[in-house]
């Protein structure tokens, strides 16, 4: 099957505003550390106010991994709600002079969402994210022609913290089941898997192709032992990739596994973005016929790049980074 | 003499837009390489439409010299102009929190001011600024009392591209005179000193204690080999100090010179800011009451730190890097 954007990711729209901070910070600031905290327009406010310099640069976790995509030389689309605003503007830009086919979509009354991202001097980031014009992401804005034309949809789980995400996560589900299109699901963060905890469920189990997930993001679904919660994922959903930081990754598909090391050689200078690259990558390989060993690697180069620079979105054309795997 | 805020710096208030960009690039667009290009509101945006996925970080020459001052242990405060809007409150928010006293001066219809900056394989910067709001500074909003109470008021020869900026630096001229406070000045770029080669040099020659500038800069002042226009630039101005890139710098007073290296270890990633820290840590040395040397050195350690990375503002405590000449 051929189609001109056959990999569609939906997530929130998000420009990240990345600051350095120290622990003392977080922990004053009453901050789940290395976690998504989600925070409103006032705590925003407060809160940049509190923070030191800052840059400005396009994030959100599914529009990460679109842009991954592009960058390992696939095509990708995204669907994600911004508002008219000067952030609204900059996402659009930059996600568009990536290379992903993105369409705005503008929500009315509210500001294009952002997230202050804090990175600690152990490089972990710590977000607190207002998800403003994104929040009004619906089953509507879910673009039928674009998910029944992919042969990929992947959907960031942060959408469940939207009103109307559960509502975007159903329609997915009849377009990509009328279509014949493939679903891919992230679990996106530990604390909104537990947010979550029974809708995620049940979508991997009856509507999920393939997910991904950290360590403590599939322990938080399955909690017990790290294998026992591979084992259990991987019998809920066809094929699962698993990262696990500086211990490498797992890609599990039935009776088919492939664990690959985590390259050792990178200078781990911001952690945000690592699991969209890791998905990006992945994804794109399995698109385009790779298998698992093959696709986990490219997905660790990937996600090596973005740990080795501040922002979530590649510096670098990756097509010339995964060659060696990628023929 | 001691004051809180013993060292101003006055410039354009400026937001960068950074991205890169190859030769061709800058070539097509009809930019002049590694310069400074005025660009309008209209030219801006269909720049911005043209250029691949961008960072925005806060800028401006003479901002940047004020962070760079208090980021070597010293206080400064930043006299500029910017609008009610995003971009203003980016820029306002990343100087103060750097610790630069700057009380925002707005301007009425006008957006805050926007430098696309693209960065080319060779990491020399073109910039394209659209001075929008910074353009509208005028003698009113030199600030007297800050002033006044200053040992160094240093201004960037930029503000010449300002209908009103050599009514600002007449002004601050006359309260400098009055109050005893040095006057510092940056040639900033060789086509800006082209563009104003009469009003800057009169400029020098009757109210200016120091003057920074690179090669082009000052061989565009003084056309004629390198010797005879570092002879002529300090007949003209009690104190100079020249930067050559690679080459080093050299800072000369009278019969007193000090010649230093450039760091041959930094990898450089982008030259933006170089000039305006380096700038910084000369001024906050020679304020300290640091000899020539040490001022060259320091200010070679801040440049050195700010080229390693993207954006002109420095990411890490100067004070730690400076500690071996700064005692």
């Amino acid at each position: 099957m051929s189609s001109s954007t056959p990999i569609v990711t939906i997530g929130n729209a998000i420009v990240d505003i990345i600051a350095r901070a120290d622990d003392k910070f977080i922990l004053d600031q009453g901050m789940q550390k290395s976690a998504m905290n989600l925070i409103d327009a006032e705590r925003a406010s407060s809160l940049y106010d509190a923070i030191g310099p800052a840059t400005e640069i396009s994030g959100g976790s599914a529009a990460n991994t679109a842009v991954g995509i592009v960058a390992c030389g696939g095509k990708a689309g995204f669907i994600g709600k911004i508002s008219e605003d000067m952030l609204g503007r900059i996402f659009s830009h930059d996600i568009r002079a990536a290379g992903v086919v993105f369409t705005p979509v503008y929500a009315e009354d509210n500001q294009t969402a952002s997230s202050t991202i804090l990175v600690t001097p152990d490089s972990e980031r710590t977000m607190n994210t207002h998800l403003g014009a994104s929040i009004t992401l619906g089953p509507y804005d879910m673009d039928e022609a674009l998910i029944a034309g992919a042969e990929w949809v992947y959907l960031e789980g942060y959408l469940f913290d939207a009103p109307r995400g559960p509502d975007c996560y159903a329609r997915v589900a009849e377009i990509a089941g009328a279509n014949g299109t493939k679903v891919a699901v992230s679990l996106s963060d530990a604390w909104c898997v537990e947010r979550h905890h029974a809708a995620l469920s049940a979508f991997l189990a009856d509507h999920t192709d393939l997910v991904f997930g950290n360590e403590d993001e599939i322990l938080t679904l399955f909690p017990g032992s790290f294998d026992d919660a591979v084992r259990q994922i991987s019998t809920m959903v066809e094929e699962a990739a698993i990262t696990q930081g500086a211990g490498g990754s797992l890609a599990v598909r039935g009776v088919d596994k492939a664990r690959v090391e985590a390259d050792s050689d990178v200078r781990v200078v911001d952690t945000t973005g690592a699991g969209d690259l890791y998905a990006g990558g992945y994804l794109y390989a399995r698109q385009k016929g790779h298998d698992l060993e093959t696709a986990a690697r490219i997905a660790t180069i990937a996600a090596s790049e973005v740990i080795s620079h501040i922002g979530a979105r590649p510096q670098e054309d990756l097509t010339k980074l995964t060659a060696r795997f990628d023929r």
